[in-house]
């Protein structure tokens, strides 16, 4: 166990959740911005191999996470739609999914994406073959899915882990068969994300009608 | 999906953290009580395999981490030890151990357990097992790791995932080698029962120490 740089990130946790606390003062409280904070936390330590940059994930996650809830609950009016794609790991589908759509319809849209049982870190040849088409995927990390990027959805496209989402109403929900790049070779990862391409801009099209 | 019971359980999860909010009246605000009983839900929905139950073990869980995090932040005093056994599936090896401990020190101790990656359901050979000691798991569920069970415990002992579980200052942390009742035959479930115990009787005696 590698308990010095734990007690460091539990100091760095006080402050991310200080800092939080202040931005999003008068919406939530201190308590529970704390508590999404170091819930984030733990929850990433689940399933993160390296554990070094563990409180700097956090800090997103919980960053990411607060915003969802806000919008959820009405304090940020985005004005664009918000679409959360989830699937088993959140490594390889819905990574994908997200940054095409985001590529294609840029801030006309917000995209977060989430996975049921996720893994450890993304798949590197899903990296490149999207590096290759102008995205870019570095900055993503596996995250499991949690209530607040559901709420705050108004589409819900689930590839491969239908129940794992719970449902609520007003919302659009949709399961989306496609072949797992876990499972292929990478040689075939370039036709998955071409076959993700297809359903997102199908989608795309039905949100901006 | 199962669009119409999950919708009927946001009604319940809205009454449970209603009741819950009152509980803890004073002590959190009903937001965080609110985030606690849906994040427990989506939690458990994401490894669940049967959803009959999930809003009554979303109640149970959520009841149990807010009371975890009120005995960490000393709105509670117990005024006995606090200990935590984690695994990886919190099928088998946690849950073990955790009612041998609670069998053992009755009410003079308090015991949780949980996984860095929760399986569906507790191994049915080693609830028979431990029936037969007149040990009764029936009601145990797997359950996530969460920060406030850590926060509560004066005692963490993992057992095969060590670096899932955050470090606090002011803890006795433990890691106990153990075999996989999930890699061995229902046969030797006994046995590894039995190693469980003497681990269990050891450390309860360096509790009342």
């Amino acid at each position: 166990m590698t308990s010095e740089s734990t007690i460091r990130d539990t100091r760095i946790l006080e402050r991310i959740a200080t800092d939080l606390s202040e931005i999003y003062e008068g919406v939530f409280s201190p308590e529970t911005v704390e508590r999404y904070v170091f819930e984030s936390y733990t929850t990433l330590s689940r399933t993160a191999k390296i554990r070094t940059y563990l409180a700097v994930l956090a800090e997103r996650f919980a960053t990411d996470r607060l915003r969802a809830l806000a919008i959820a609950q009405g304090h940020i009016q985005t004005g664009v739609p918000q679409v959360l794609f989830v699937c088993v790991q959140n490594v390889g589908r819905s990574q994908i999914a997200s940054a095409l759509l985001a590529h294609i319809a840029g801030d006309h849209v917000e995209v977060r994406s989430a996975g049921s049982l996720p893994g450890s870190e993304i798949d590197p040849s899903i990296i490149e073959v999207l590096h290759d088409r102008d995205i870019d995927l570095a900055g993503a990390f596996p995250k499991p899915l949690t209530d607040d990027v559901v709420q705050a959805a108004d589409y819900v496209i689930t590839m491969g882990c239908g129940d794992a989402c719970p449902i609520y109403p007003g919302k659009r929900y949709l399961d989306w068969e496609l072949p797992d790049p876990a499972e292929a070779s990478p040689a075939q990862h370039n036709d998955i994300i071409d076959q993700i391409e297809d359903q997102v801009h199908e989608l795309w099209t039905e949100i901006r009608n």
